[in-house]
């Protein structure tokens, strides 16, 4: 009962049609959507990728195609040719609602079994099953726009960089480990039995060699690989638009990506980006919204309120300020009546979650701090927090005491969480800003070393180059991440590109030199023959397609997603190996 | 004694001067190719991406820039400010050899220890130095040339493309074992212990899957890997221009993909391909050039003489008749003065290296064969042979008798070698042609089955379909290849989408419907809820571009490509995993 095409082609998409096709002949060919009969004729909606289009049989137009289509069930694939006419009862919710085909030939090309999803965007299926059944997930108008959308956002970025003179430059897969990188993805090498391939984690060496080797701007949309404890919007592999170019120092970065950025939000969003893009620095970030990605939709700055209780009677403040502690809040204003004792006390253990001990919080009511811990606090104390915080009747403060990054992590948390709350956050605003003057090392607790907080080529800011030694944590990177609503979408830096910097910065990381030479020992040989100033950026595709479709699951910008335990529900990889294949490459499972 | 750019910025690239920009203040950065003092002054040229240009130092014009370029080497990293002046001794070698620009300003980027490599075309140094030191092999203008051109060809393919409503979709890289193909590369699952993803060979199915999903038009410039022993011009890691398509049959991919093959041809090489292109049946190829991938910019068909001598006195000839081999030979004309003894041996050495036993030869002289052979021949035969062949005065004719895949490869080989030998073959020159009807099954000896020549996926010709229980090897396919020179560009195939057929491929294939179930499972699965008629192609993206920038060496269109041991030479990858890391993921390495 399948038919072939045979001579049929289709001569236009379903969602393409409008009313100035009306009278013409169109072969069209899709899924049906549902059929339903009435008033003696056979109505069905038709879908392709553009959408939906009503068809209509009717016994006096072609009675065998009638008779056929009375076997038709939804997600059939058929091919229709008929004539489009005007719809005397328009459907003006559906694009295509004021026409319909009425159809001279109907070809079924195949015929479909129940799916076990439905075919629309609201079904409110598990994503276990929409993971399972991807191919039925994936015809979804939703799902489908989203695909659609990132294909055309790489065309937008690789029209911007062709057009600036970048090339694209493809680079190995099949490469050696990061040293100081998250975990690797091995390959076991048949041909090298014993030795493995490492997946990159980005192409960070290469293009670097790249511009070693004169190539002057650089870019590649590819690729890349971690194997770290997946958590929600946290994809084993991932795409990165990844971009470096020669003969440049920070301000030229920035300034071409500025353009980049501005084009792909006007042509895939229709959407003006001021330039120049808002700068912040690392510290400011810091202070003021606890976190070096600062959703600036809103407000709700923190405010750091720790000298005010230097010589507190309050032992939790008190202690907090002994042992270098910070004490900082966040104020909601006009907010006092919103916060229950019910709902506050769910704000307490949400900051828990992010490692704090506690939250206090003071209400400004009626000229006064109303507070748990207001017995605790001296009059004068009160009125430095009154006058610092500039509080105002029905305010709300949330207050938080421990050492800074803990302090910093539970309010930059809180503060969106409240703004959540309160419904606060306008989706279809944009807030970008560029944070800079990143700290050049972090201190790594568990190796009891510093670490470069971005990598080890990272360039230190000229000014502080003299501290590399002597105050280590003093010196800032000429690092610079694009942050778009609370979400860092790319980041980059100039890389150090002088050989005995390169040493310094190596030694400060706690590298003798053979172990430096040892993790970058071919770069390090690079660098020898001439290397031109150079830096770069790369920006995180799946994370700026789920802000420019507007998604909060990183899965529904992928066509072929892995679960949180790194799994396809759909191929059910990964999957065990023969003994054959084991055996060919040298290697055994333990266990 | 390194500086920074400090204000300069580049205003031009120096390849790019012209007369037009004489009297002009230009900033350049660049290398040094090379300094050279002459009457008081110092000379260099300096090279970028775009080419060379030279700068002239004087000390009337800035004394200190001229002391500085007297510290001046090769490969030093400059950035320079002056003026472009018309040059009086012109360098008509040199794009740029009617300007040149005196210095006013020299500031020193970088210094270079001597490279262990000459930075030019025709350094003649092994391919292992430059393979080690690939980030000077790539400051080659040749070698630039090529990843620019293959940047470039990529955007053309995606223009095109993207044109034709085809949207770029990613699919996985850690995915499932490939069933049927070639060795997969593996990764070991740290997560799920004992379990492996595999690289893919070529996203295959889950291209399929997305017409399944009605994405209708897809394609992918994608790396693709294979586990295989390395031959020449061979890679582990590839990549594929992917290419699927709903709603089509044979004639309307070979229609798309002409229109694409014509754009690139223009667009990158400014040549122009006649449409449509040719044809030729898998049969005729193999008849004609014993190979699929005919070389057609040169002549020298083979011809099937076997039945001259099906009841010869020639022992070799007629087992060779008896026992079903064939018997076939290459004429070549008005050549037989060419071909010395010592000649003739080398060749018969050649094919026997593709597995031949012998090679015999004729030369047709004063209007009689002349052979070792001919004693062994009656006069009838030799008539028959000289009718045949049509053999006028000088030609010479080479004949393999065995059975008909070692003829054909011999055969095959040799009328290539003795075109290159000859000098014949037009580099210039691009024959390009689709073979059509390749058989659908081959039959494997190790396996003792019959196994998909293309993949099991892809559809028999319709007339054919009757055959696929009765005669197998009689049964052809909905596939194509495009070869363009004697290379295999491209190939593709119109997909088997309906279920009952499928399940008959597998039986065919010897599977078992659970075997077919356990390899295929979820793309069985798919195929219950509506598949539409689809069918695609992938090109081969590297041999694409050795063709199109003229490298015989697939190494000189990648940049950082593998050896043939599957070694990164500058990186030392594969390298040695440590304990912890192999601990992690569960695995140990044997012996």
């Amino acid at each position: 009962m399948m038919e072939t095409m045979g001579d049929l082609r289709r001569t236009n998409m379903c969602g393409e049609l409008s009313k100035n096709d009306i009278g013409k002949e169109v072969v069209l060919m899709g899924w049906v959507q549902k059929r339903r009969s009435l008033g003696g004729l056979i109505f069905a909606d038709l879908r392709d990728i553009t959408g939906l289009i009503q068809i209509v049989f009717d016994t006096e137009v072609n009675k065998e195609s009638f008779e056929k289509a009375e076997g038709l069930r939804s997600e059939f694939v058929i091919a229709v040719r008929g004539k489009v006419l005007e719809r005397e009862s328009k459907n003006l919710e559906m694009a295509t609602g004021e026409i319909e085909v009425y159809i001279e030939e109907l070809k079924i090309l195949d015929t479909a079994e129940t799916p076990p999803i439905y075919i629309k965007d609201d079904d409110d299926v598990s994503e276990q099953m929409r993971l399972k059944y991807r191919f039925l997930d994936l015809r979804k108008p939703h799902m489908q726009n989203n695909l659609i959308l990132r294909s055309k956002t790489s065309k937008v970025i690789r029209d911007f960089l062709y057009e600036n003179n970048f090339n694209e430059i493809e680079t190995p897969f099949l490469t050696k480990p990061t040293p100081e990188g998250a975990r690797d993805y091995l390959v076991p090498s048949r041909v090298n039995p014993g030795k493995f391939y490492a997946l990159p984690q980005s192409p960070q060496l290469f293009k670097q060699l790249l511009m070693v080797s004169g190539m002057n701007r650089y870019f590649q949309i590819v690729r890349c690989f971690r194997d770290e404890d997946l958590r929600a919007n946290r994809q084993p592999e991932f795409t990165q638009v990844d971009i470096e170019m020669s003969f440049v120092d920070v301000e030229d970065v920035i300034s071409i990506n500025e353009n980049l950025i501005q084009k792909i939000f006007k042509e895939v969003k229709n959407v003006d980006i001021e330039l120049p893009i808002k700068r912040m620095s690392y510290q400011t970030a810091m202070d003021k919204y606890g976190s070096d990605k600062p959703d600036l939709r809103f407000g709700y700055e923190l405010a750091n309120i720790t000298e005010i209780f230097k010589n507190s009677e309050f032992n939790a403040f008190k202690s907090t300020y002994d042992s270098k502690g910070v004490i900082k809040c966040v104020k909601i204003d006009s907010s006092s009546d919103d916060f229950s004792k019910k709902g506050i006390s769910k704000l307490e253990k949400f900051v828990k979650t992010y490692g704090a001990k506690g939250l206090a919080w003071m209400k400004y009511e009626n000229g006064a701090i109303d507070s748990p811990i207001a017995k605790f606090l001296s009059e004068d104390e009160q009125n430095q927090i009154i006058s610092a915080l500039e509080l105002k009747e029905k305010d709300i403060v949330f207050i938080v005491a421990d050492k800074e990054s803990v302090v910093n992590t539970a309010l930059g948390a809180l503060r969106i969480e409240i703004a959540h709350d309160k419904n606060l956050i306008d989706e279809s605003k944009y807030e970008l800003v560029w944070i800079t003057d990143f700290p050049l090392f972090e201190y790594d607790d568990e190796e009891e070393r510093y670490v470069a907080k971005h990598h080890p080529f990272t360039a230190p800011v000229d000014e502080d180059i003299d501290k590399l030694e002597t105050n280590p944590q003093g010196v800032r990177a000429k690092a610079y991440d694009i942050v778009i609503n609370g979400d860092e979408i790319g980041g980059g830096s100039i890389r150090i590109t002088n050989r005995a910097l390169q040493n310094r910065m190596f030694r400060a990381l706690g590298f003798t030199d053979e172990e430096a030479n040892e993790k970058f020992g071919f770069l390090l040989e690079a660098f020898k023959y001439g290397v031109p100033p150079h830096g770069g950026i790369a920006y995180g595709l799946d994370r700026f397609m789920m802000l420019l479709t507007e998604s909060d699951n990183i899965r529904d910008v992928i066509a072929f997603p892995k679960t949180q335990s790194a799994t396809c529900l759909m191929t059910e990889a990964p999957t065990h190996a023969t003994e054959k294949q084991l055996k060919e490459l040298g290697i055994e499972v333990t266990e």
